[in-house]
């Protein structure tokens, strides 16, 4: 199955896509129905239909509670960032944290910050999490996961390189989206041999297949979770492919104007705008 | 003002705290009120008064929605702990996460975990985010802050010196305790003079004053809002003075059986048992 959150005369539904049009479901964010997709099913066959043309789609979890994601778990991607993180290959998963209010839905603009041009793209299989877990073994990591989805992790590089710890360069407003829709796990197959590519304006930059992960998805789960509990709603970033911006010769960034599309077989395809970053200043 | 969340027939309430008792405010967490403390006061002084000894304080924000935390904001701390993280003293403010469901209150216990025996703490002022912020200049940062607490940024030293980026031993269960107050600023009065200790089993190890920060409170929250939102509910830990187990020779780790408490003159006390881990498996 595939599922999605949109918006709809001004609040957030959740239904299921079938084609061009989606079914709807129930009011409110397909988070609080993770756990049991079931119930949800039959109340998007006894709902309305609305074409996918009259439902501008959301990220498949609004306000994820936790953002996690891992770094340099793609070999190419390892060897291309020696010229820009000089990071050797990571012993152990090296994990950071988006922050939670960096989710962004497909189509919607991705902002080059007023404080830095050097803004990247990352392709990335995004996985949700659909149940509780602490403590959980390789071989029972997928019993709570709810499904799958294309995700860009954008990257202010020089942010980024600022600090070991990265974080303050990937947690930008706008630079987490994620989407179009949460794909099953029954839906998507056994996850490996699909290719995941990225394109800037329509030029391939990104191609690997997914079973090019250094640290697999089910050794993800292990590893988060033998320090903290994962919970429905929380979202992982599992890794990009070579070919990022940075990694080009000279580094190219992400300019407004620019089309990032992300493409995983079997998964979908996010495609995001880049735009300069508008008057956002906020204080109360 | 004084506020707390507590347990109260088993549900979550949040009140006003005035000496040995709580002017219960309203049923939930005070995150959703505080933008609005004033009117959250005469719901207090309207309300029913319960003793202390009746109520179990939570953290005064249960569930974050972002926990962040600077590393090496106290001189003496950056020099000790070149013996165990390696570190100069970083050019730029260096930001990581703590998990949000790391968030623990006062008297709750911090667990020893099954993968590690290198728990250490770290005496913190905690600030409590109010109001919205993007782009907060320096000179405004309190506009957007709802008040202060104690802290604890628990740590797990061999897996936060496994990685770079440090989450993974940041973010264990347990170990994001504050409280046992949400002290407003005009309670609390200029922030800089106060001392901030840790005492291990009433044994000082940490001793400063809060004007050792190396990064000021409003230095921090003009970074990070350069980047990315911050909401009511966030919580920020401002970094912790020399004296932490790591850095005494032989380092001394935390053990069940062991009691942290951090003082912060004008703040409180937060006092938090060591157990063991328990059993926290969980899958589904």
């Amino acid at each position: 199955m595939r599922w999605a959150n949109f918006d709809h005369e001004g609040e957030v539904w959740c239904g299921l896509v079938e084609g061009d049009a989606v079914l709807v479901a129930a009011k409110g964010c397909l988070s609080q129905h993770l756990g049991d997709l079931q119930s949800l099913e039959s109340a998007a066959r006894d709902g309305t239909k609305l074409m996918l043309t009259d439902a501008k789609l959301r990220q498949p979890v609004i306000r994820p509670g936790k953002i996690l994601a891992i770094g340099l778990n793609y070999a190419a991607h390892v060897a291309e960032s020696v010229s820009f993180i000089s990071n050797d290959k990571p012993e152990v998963q090296k994990w950071f944290n988006k922050q939670s209010t960096a989710a962004n839905g497909p189509g919607s603009p991705i902002h080059v910050p007023k404080v830095s041009q050097q803004l990247d793209y990352e392709a990335e299989l995004v996985v949700v999490i659909g149940k509780h877990g602490r403590h959980v073994p390789r071989e029972k990591a997928f019993d709570i996961v709810a499904g799958v989805s294309c995700g860009c992790d954008c990257s202010v590089r020089d942010w980024q390189k600022a600090s070991p710890t990265m974080i303050m360069g990937k947690g930008f407003d706008t630079h987490a989206p994620f989407g179009p829709h949460l794909v099953t796990l029954d839906e998507v197959g056994e996850l490996g041999s699909q290719a995941i590519r990225c394109y800037v304006n329509n030029e391939l930059r990104q191609e690997a297949k997914l079973s090019d992960m250094i640290h697999s998805i089910a050794d993800q789960i292990a590893h988060l979770t033998a320090a903290f509990t994962l919970e429905p709603g929380d979202v992982i970033f599992t890794g990009t492919p070579a070919g990022v911006g940075a990694g080009l010769s000279p580094p190219t960034w992400l300019q407004p104007g620019d089309q990032v599309r992300v493409e995983i077989e079997d998964v979908g395809t996010l495609e995001n705008p880049v735009i300069a970053e508008p008057d956002t200043t906020r204080i109360g």
